[in-house]
C-alpha cells in the first residue's frame, strides 16, 4: 500500500524488528515511554489478523508492557489500536506516571499541566538504555 | 477490591457475561457503538493475566469488533486499555463513523463537530438489535 505511511515508513525509531511486526519508539517529549507495536503487513483492523496472528501480536504487546513495567514502573500502562488516521494496525504502548501531561486523562486529551524537569529526565534510565530493555523483550516474544 | 468501581459495578448495560469477562454497553450519545469488555477478576494491567488468559480476552475484544464491524460497516475500530482512573482491566471496543463527533480524533479529544441527527439514529439498527449481535458473538468467543 504505497499511499500508507506505516507501509512505507517505520513510523518511529525501529528498537526491533521481528518477522511479522516491529517495535517502534515515539518521539514525544511528554511521554518518553511511549512505543508502537506495528504489525508490517498492511491490515486495517485487529481483526483482520486470525486468531493465530491475533495471539501473537499481542504477545509482542504484552512484552513490550512488560519491559516498560519493569523497567519504569509506571503508574499505569495504556495500550490501545485506534488508526483513526492511519489504518494500519499499530498498537500504542503508553507508560503513563501520575506527573505526566495529561495524568489521569488519555494521551490524547488536553493537557493538565506542564512537567518541569521535561518528563525524559524523570525516567529511572536513559532513553537508550528503555529501548535495550524493550528490545530484549520483544526478542523474546517471538520471531 | 471494593473500593473498586468495576469490582462493585458493571460498569454499563451488561450485554453477555462469561465466566472471565463480561461485556457491556457504555451509554454515550456521541457514540452508541461503544461496548467494553471488562475482566471479572481484579487485575490492573493486561499483562496481569497469564499468556492464555490474554488470549481468551482479546478474543473476547475480536468478538465484539467482529460483531460491530459487521453490524455497523464502521469506518474505523478502536480499541483500547487504559484505566488511568479505574486500573482495573477493561478494554474498549469502539465503533467510529467519518461523522461522529471527534473523527479522526480518539473519542478522548476535544468535540470537532455536533451530530444532528443524534448518532444513535445514523446506526443501521437499533440499539437494542446492535446489543444482541454483540451478545451473539461474545457468547460464540468462549464460555
Amino acid at each position: 500500500m504505497s499511499d500508507c505511511e506505516l507501509c512505507r515508513e517505520p513510523g518511529g525509531l525501529v528498537v526491533h524488528r521481528a518477522a511479522e511486526w516491529r517495535v517502534v519508539r515515539v518521539a514525544d517529549p511528554d511521554f518518553p515511554g511511549f512505543y508502537r507495536v506495528i504489525w508490517n503487513a498492511h491490515v486495517a483492523e485487529f481483526s483482520d489478523l486470525d486468531r493465530a496472528a491475533r495471539q501473537r501480536c499481542m504477545e509482542a504487546v504484552a512484552a513490550v508492557e512488560g519491559a516498560l513495567r519493569e523497567a519504569l514502573a509506571p503508574a499505569k500502562i495504556n495500550l490501545a489500536s485506534l488508526g483513526n488516521v492511519v489504518p494500519h494496525l499499530h498498537w500504542h504502548v503508553i507508560a503513563r506516571f501520575d506527573w505526566d501531561s495529561r495524568f489521569p486523562q488519555p494521551v490524547w486529551a488536553a493537557a493538565r499541566r506542564t512537567v518541569e524537569p521535561p518528563a525524559e529526565a524523570r525516567l529511572a534510565l536513559s532513553l537508550a538504555a528503555l529501548d535495550a530493555r524493550v528490545a530484549g523483550a520483544a526478542g523474546a516474544a517471538g520471531p
